[in-house]
Order: C-alpha cells, then sequence, then structure tokens
C-alpha cells in the first residue's frame, strides 16, 4: 500500500486536515492529487478554539499540510 | 475529480483566499495555473481586520497560499 | 543498505515519529513511499505532555518529519 | 489566461510588488521570468513606513514575492 | 571528492549529526541516500543540555541536517 | 529582456545585494548563475548598521536573496 | 566564469562558511557539489562567540549556507 492510498479509501467521507501554524479542517474529501492538495466540502476550521464553518468546497494547499486522519 | 478542477469551475466568479501570515483576498478569479498561482480582480486585502480594496488584478504567488474557497 | 529500507523492516510494526514544531507521533507503520509521507494505524499524538489518541489511521506528510525510530 | 500574462500586460507599467516580511516595491516592471523574477525600474521600496528610492533597476527574486498588482 | 564520499568512508562509524532547531544525534552510520537521510544505530540525542538514548535504529530526514562529522 | 540580463549587463560593475534577515552586501558582480548564485569581489557586509570589509570574493547562495540592484 | 568556480579555485584553502542562524565556520575546503554541499577539515565552528575546534572533517549541508568566503 502506498500513503495516498488512504485519501482514495477516503474519497466522499469525512477527514481531519491538520495544517502547520495550529488551523485544522474537518470537511468531506471531495478530491486530492499527489502534492497532497485537497478539496474538502462543508468543512469547519479549527483555529485557536474557534470554529468557522466553510460552505461548499475548500481547496487545501498540500505544502501546508501536516497531517490527514479519516 | 482533481483539486485544481474548482478552480476552473469557479473561473470569473469570487472567491476567498487565504495566505500564511494571516492575509487574505477576496476577489474574482481571472486565472491560474499549476502552480496555484492566481490573478484575482477587484480584490479586497483583509490584513489584521484591516480591508484595503485592490482596484484591478492582482497576481497571487501560489507558494504562499494555505487555502482557495468559492 | 539504503536509508528507505529501515522503513521497508518496519511495516506494520510500531514506529516513533518526531516532527517539526515538537509534535510527535507513535503508531504502526502502515504505509510510506519516497517522500517519506507516512501512514500510522492506532497512534497516538504527544504535543506539549498532551497525549491525543488518533483511531483508525493517519496520514503525516513527510515534509514535516524530522526523525523516524522503530 | 493564464496568470503571467498579467505581468505580460503590464510590461513597462508601474506594479506595486508585495514581498515576505512586509517589505513591497513601486516601479515599473522591466522583465520577468517564470519563477516570477521581476526586474523593476525607477522603484520605491516601502519598509515599516520608510521609502527609500531604487533609482536604475531593482532585480527581485521571485521566491520572496507575495502578489504583484499592477 | 564529492562531499557524500565522506558519508561513504565513516560507515559503520560514530558520527555527529547536527540539526536545525538546536537537537545533535550521535551515533553510528547504518546508511544514507543523496538527500542525506541517515540511518544511525545506538544514537544519543542531544537537545538543550539533555541526552536521550535512541535504541536501535534512527532515520533522520536529510532537509533537517545542518551538518555531520565523523 | 529576461531578468538574469541585468546580472549579465552588470558583470564586474558594483551591485547591492540584499538578503533575507536583514544582511546586505556591496560589491563587484564577478560571476552568477541561475539560481541567482553571485561571486562577489571587494564585498562590503551590511547588517545591523555595521559594516565588514570581505576582502577577496565571496559566493552568496541565491536563496537567501531578496533582491540585487546594480 | 560560473559562481561554483570559486569553489574549485580553493580546494584544499581555508574558507570561511556563513550559515543561516548565526553559525559559521572556518576550514579547509576538501570537497563541494552543486548544491553548495561542502566538506572542510580542521574546521572551527563559531556561535554566539564561542569557538568550537572541529578536529577531523565536517560536511556542511548547502541549503543552510548563506554565503562562502575564501
Amino acid at each position: 500500500m502506498k500513503p495516498l492510498e488512504v485519501l482514495q479509501q477516503n474519497l466522499h467521507k469525512r477527514v481531519l486536515v491538520e495544517m502547520k501554524g495550529g488551523r485544522s479542517y474537518r470537511g468531506v474529501l471531495d478530491a486530492y492529487d499527489q502534492h497532497l492538495n485537497l478539496v474538502l466540502s462543508t468543512a469547519e476550521e479549527v483555529l485557536g478554539g474557534q470554529v468557522t464553518p466553510h460552505p461548499g468546497v475548500t481547496l487545501v494547499r498540500g505544502d501546508s499540510i501536516v497531517y490527514i486522519s479519516p
């Protein structure tokens, strides 16, 4: 198994994405590429204990990601 | 679907671009490339609660971007 | 021997992963690639003395890793 | 349209270049390449509210640029 | 001579590895690659005056390394 | 014109090189390459208001450069 | 002349290597490659006014280097 297969297995499922700098997202994984660029839908952003809903989709740049957890 | 298709679908629509370092932009997406370099028109920059209008177009370098949200 | 063979030898075994910024993980190594992207299962995250269990799998981005220790 | 076409359209026109770290330049765009390396002429640098004229040309390294605005 | 030949000459010998951020390791060099990813065995980590033994092997990611000294 | 032609035009002339982190150099440009690695001769380094002469030549690594100004 | 020729001309001669983060080395240049990875012998490290001798050789990773001065 290669690491990106975890993303393939979790397409259209809810994932947690932890970013550099303390930001995190929880949303449905709609797309990914080999740079770990992700598209999340109906995501919530958490930063400093504050939750911000992201209606629609969010394109997250891979190089700011620390980990992705289904 | 690949992540950059989200940009294709949102060409000529208003997007929110969150940058590293706390800066963000809201503007019409006029162009993008595979590095996530973006062209925004009639953008507003938000930094530390202060809103600065960017008349005309703004070319935003992709490697400073954290996420893009339509 | 090449460094990544250490990962091959430790597939399905418990490893410690130390990250930039003081975060670390201890979990079972389920997958890796040449960028040192890792998949850990039943991992625990340690950050500032606080332990957080990660049920299921965690995809850790290689470029935030400092070292991996079986 | 690709993002760098904005630079082509603004050759020999005055642009604003915002850099990482709070520095910015305003000058005439004389040249650019695909790394966003730029040549500005008769530029002014702004850093911490202080304006410093750059007579002649200035070669600005692309990887320190946040955005370019005509 | 090319720099990496120093690593070849010191295979299976004790080396000191100084990392970005003040961490260092002293251990036996078991493997290396062209990215300066290293495998150390029976290593000791030094961070802020505190010594932590790393039993077994440690895979150190090359891009966090400042220097390696036999 | 491409940006690096500015360097070609200024070979063997005095240039100012501003670095990340507040350091700058003023010296004669003896050589350059596509990474913006530079060789300066009879350079002066300025850091925190203190000027240090660099007799002979100085090879400056391109990725620490912010801008070069003839 | 290309910048790396300065290194070729100074092989087996004493050079000063200034690193990101305030560290510097003075030692005999025994080897280099195109990434500016260097091997120094009989080097002295200077950090915060403190001089530490490095007996034997030191392999310095190129991407932490700011400048090299013969």
